[in-house]
């Protein structure tokens, strides 16, 4: 468990290979054993094969080569709609369509995906998270055909890797972990959790590239900038809005 | 790997017995292994150990007895408030107040949080997640000193199983997993989805202590009843605004 944990890096280049039903099975069975909120399940994964329904995820995607490349992408949703259904046809009132369920459903949707991907890379497979899920979440509620009260959450693309990266670096620990409660951050402390990250070649690197003066003038200028932040804001608050989950009274 | 996943269940009475301090820091340096956006490392752990914080949490938790009994109590929170510093301190103007990066930290934490679970589990020890954590997120707030721009996301009690549950019951694979697309649920798609859940001798224990006449009545007006769900929904959308996150424009 620990090994695969301590060697998880994201895989970005697929084989062709394609995933054995039953591995494909046992990952997924391996999702459902997570903790999820009072054993409701309110999740759904949807595994696309297809090799014509993946190159529309991939348009939505922001056309990165791996959606179209690994065999197996799994899109995680926070899913009412079962839950709801069920509710219904039991003479029970489902009270589900605010935004603390859809939270709740969110919560639950992100630890199924991380037991997906951790079976995955058990099984000698790569897998990478696609953070372009909620920037596109109206675009893949179409392909995906999601109904009311469902919305994707996080997407893993699966298969067997055709690259070796190195690990990423991370922060040291004492950068993201506090000990009884939250210890705020001094200008020094800021120099000191960030200097082995500026220091690493790839910044330097990265610094030529961009013709920027600082590693974090990439991120808010090139990579994360203000104006997808808002609009991406905007357009998944309207998601979750007309997927049925904003009435809070 | 998979034994750990297949193996898991909630554990809520623990033993006295303190976690080691090795232990402890390889279990949050699995957190830090778990994919997370762009690198960013948009959360923070907060480890609480001290008996009389805990105390405070445990009232904040519904006063559930393992906050108190566990010796581990870890507090995920989505951080934009480390990486808006190091943006402030780089000549780079952070844009992170909005409701798609509270929504990214939030993917963040909960990965983080799973491979901590699955590597304290690894270390045979017990977990619990706490989901109470979103619905008394202003209280934990206050207790953990949380600054702008951190929120509480879930939380872990960790320690020494002191019982030993049976596995608890999921629905058929089937029931939550959809190839290409969503197939939508027929109504006898919910009979048999629900069956085997509903013909528990659980089940059948519960109705007759709840005096309901179907489960997911009990979930519907005793367990999560729409009063609740609103007043959660509010509060915490109240905490994403006062915590620097609703700037979506």
């Amino acid at each position: 468990m620990l090994d695969i944990i301590f060697n998880h890096r994201s895989i970005r280049k697929y084989k062709s290979t394609p995933v054995d039903e039953c591995i494909l099975k046992n990952i997924l069975e391996s999702g459902v054993r997570a903790s999820n909120t009072g054993n409701m399940q309110v999740y759904s994964m949807i595994v696309t094969l297809d090799a014509a329904i993946k190159e529309k995820l991939w348009e939505a995607h922001f056309k990165q080569e791996m959606v179209k490349q690994a065999p197996v992408v799994i899109t995680f949703c926070a899913d009412f709609n079962r839950f709801s259904k069920w509710c219904r046809q039991r003479k029970a009132e489902p009270v589900y369509d605010n935004f603390l369920s859809f939270y709740t459903a969110t919560i639950d949707s992100l630890l199924v995906a991380q037991n997906v991907a951790l079976a995955a890379e058990a099984n000698n497979l790569g897998i990478c998270y696609l953070g372009t899920t909620t920037y596109m979440a109206k675009q893949i509620i179409d392909i995906l055909k999601l109904p009311v009260n469902v919305i994707p959450v996080t997407t893993l693309v699966i298969g067997y890797p055709d690259e070796t990266p190195c690990l990423t670096d991370r922060l040291p620990l004492n950068g993201v972990v506090h000990y009884e409660t939250y210890k705020d951050y001094s200008k020094s402390d800021i120099d000191n959790i960030y200097q082995e990250k500026e220091n690493l070649p790839l910044t330097k690197e990265l610094l030529g590239k961009n013709d920027k003066e600082t590693l974090a003038q990439i991120f808010t200028e090139k990579r994360y900038p203000k104006k997808d932040n808002v609009d991406f804001s905007q357009s998944f608050l309207k998601v979750i809005e007309e997927q049925g989950f904003m009435n809070n009274k």
